[in-house]
């Protein structure tokens, strides 16, 4: 299954519509570029429906959302729903404003999946939890220990909502309201550089868009990906700046065995 | 002819305004540092016009134009015109959106320089043929085999708008209306990274700013210089995060003597 | 003194509202989780005043300001000021153009540190002076010949306008009415590369935020440990792009015993 996605990816060079942060904006384009795709960054109203309308999915980001690029963010969306493109949500910041909150929720009917770290994703469910900044609560921390009831809480929201789920940090859980993938790749370091959750929203898109018809799959595919990335990196990096490089040098490497050999996912 | 222009840059520090996208404008701007320029990033109409006036040239990017700093490039293009500055036009995605093609031609009057991938350039020639988002057709790709047709149209659409026309891709196509100059540095893996045009751009800005009598030969010598980083750096990388790295390394270490003996340049 | 500093910032993760420029945001972003600190970028005026509130300290950065962005400063600074957080004013290009130095002026109320180099000083100081675009004019430059002088150029200015002022260079000038600290640590590579000012304004807020009792001394440690990184930087680096990386590299690995044995720190 992993093989089959990412070869997807690479053979096809799905073009990515994001709209998305100025902090981790350019990590998002260089990811998508070594991922296999093609990215796209565009955000006027003038503009918008046009751009998702050339391209294969998109992804909206509200890491520093404002009212221009929310009302171009919802053009988008709505395009993308017409024309039946993958459209990915990433969150960031959900529960640290009211504006970020209420704009994602808004925003979450255009979206077949939603990518943020738990803290988000309890923000979605509660209409506005509140969470500590950009990064996921301590408490809120997936681990061995609360699993079971982390993964009944995401298969509950993603039956909810009628999306696929991705809720990703130390452990990743990505579920539909009937198959849950557990992943355990990734690296501590990894949240101690910007924009991996918005790189791997950023790879999600390509990934869906090349492999329409498993998107479930194409989203846990796309979250060992990143992962193994992360560990990859680890093993050559002297410190946060390099191991950002890393990552990125470390998916323009991946292919289908790499990614095949390193997945540890579960299926549930 | 390269050995002065890059030696006229190096010593005179040509300060660069750059109303640019913010995808990649942090390698704009620490490519046109490691170059020997200097950077200015402002795009707010309250001070574009005296940002431009104590620079020595201009760059409009439209890789992530909105309504706002549309009219702050009409803003610095007016003033720089007036005060006879060298303006680079990039026109990024021109033939992807409307709002794109007919912006890029409407900020053309003020440019001395146009540099873009072929399908942006075809865009433009005429009022608005399809390209396939921000990356070259596959179609228009330059090639041995159709070069003299190339060469031909890059001439004519030189002519007709009375500008110099960079067309950069695998084969490099620098012409004004009576001089072409052919470019066969770079490497492929160039397109692998998001910026390289932009930075390409930049750096323009800064040759063409430091050389106002020569500015074809310093728009060549400008495409030459980033060709030839592209290849330094890749028998440095491992992948694409360093590969970007490496091109503002081996930028912040190029001088006349490598800039001669790397350039891979002919006249026509 | 420095040691007690930088394990206060490692101990308590201080949470940092940046709103800054998107030239070096992705620095910024990562060299605040490289120090210790956590980054939040928000700049919409829906949300600026929440965002300030649940975090410990603000930065507000100049350098690509615009209308709507000023406003959302001045929201966030009032809010910090009601709260008692930390306020870092970078009044970036200060002189280079009116919005920018009248910007400057109109947010220094709410500071409790301003950091530029010190031809923004200047302009700050002269209500408008003249700079030569964002860096640091060379008739400017504090060296061992002037450093009298400056010292008191800065420790006047600071008394006038009753906030710390650290003015970094060459050699580094922090300074309230009272206590002068002269930092000799950085490495001249650092004004090859864009931001590193706004990357050490940044982790001031995370400093000042972590000793709140200790700001002046907090500004200092703070400029020593940027210093200290670009020396590091310097020892392993091959060009200006992997410089970059490396003083975040660098940042990452910074602990008070490097810090204690790296600075090199006057007080007077």
């Amino acid at each position: 299954m992993l093989e089959t996605t990412i070869n997807q990816v690479r053979q096809t060079t799905p073009l990515v519509h994001c709209i998305t942060n100025y902090v981790t904006v350019n990590d998002c384009a260089n990811i998508l570029l070594a991922c296999g795709g093609s990215p796209i960054m565009a955000d006027d109203m003038g503009e918008v429906e046009e751009i998702t309308s050339i391209c294969g999915a998109l992804v909206l980001n509200i890491g520093t959302l404002n009212e221009r690029t929310i009302a171009s963010m919802h053009a988008a969306g709505r395009r993308a729903a017409s024309l039946s493109h993958p459209v990915i949500l990433d969150p960031v910041g959900a529960g640290a404003s009211k504006l970020r909150t209420q704009t994602a929720l808004a925003l979450l009917p255009y979206a077949h999946v939603v990518r943020g770290n738990i803290s988000e994703i309890r923000a979605l469910s509660n209409n506005g939890g509140a969470t500590q900044g950009v990064d996921a609560a301590a408490d809120d921390a997936v681990s061995e220990n609360n699993l079971d009831h982390a993964v009944n809480f995401i298969r509950e929201f993603a039956k909810n909502i009628g999306k696929i789920v991705a809720a990703t940090g130390a452990i990743d859980i990505v579920s539909d309201d009937q198959t849950t993938y557990i992943i355990r790749n990734g690296h501590p370091l990894m949240s101690k550089i910007t924009g991996t959750g918005c790189m791997l929203s950023s790879i999600m898109g390509a990934y869906c868009c090349a492999n329409p018809q498993n998107m479930l799959e194409a989203t846990a595919a796309s979250v060992c990906a990143m992962g193994l990335c992360g560990e990859t990196a680890y093993a050559q990096g002297i410190g946060t700046g390099s191991y950002r490089t890393g990552i990125i040098d470390a998916m323009s490497r991946l292919d289908a065995e790499k990614l095949r050999e390193g997945a540890r996912i579960e299926k549930r």
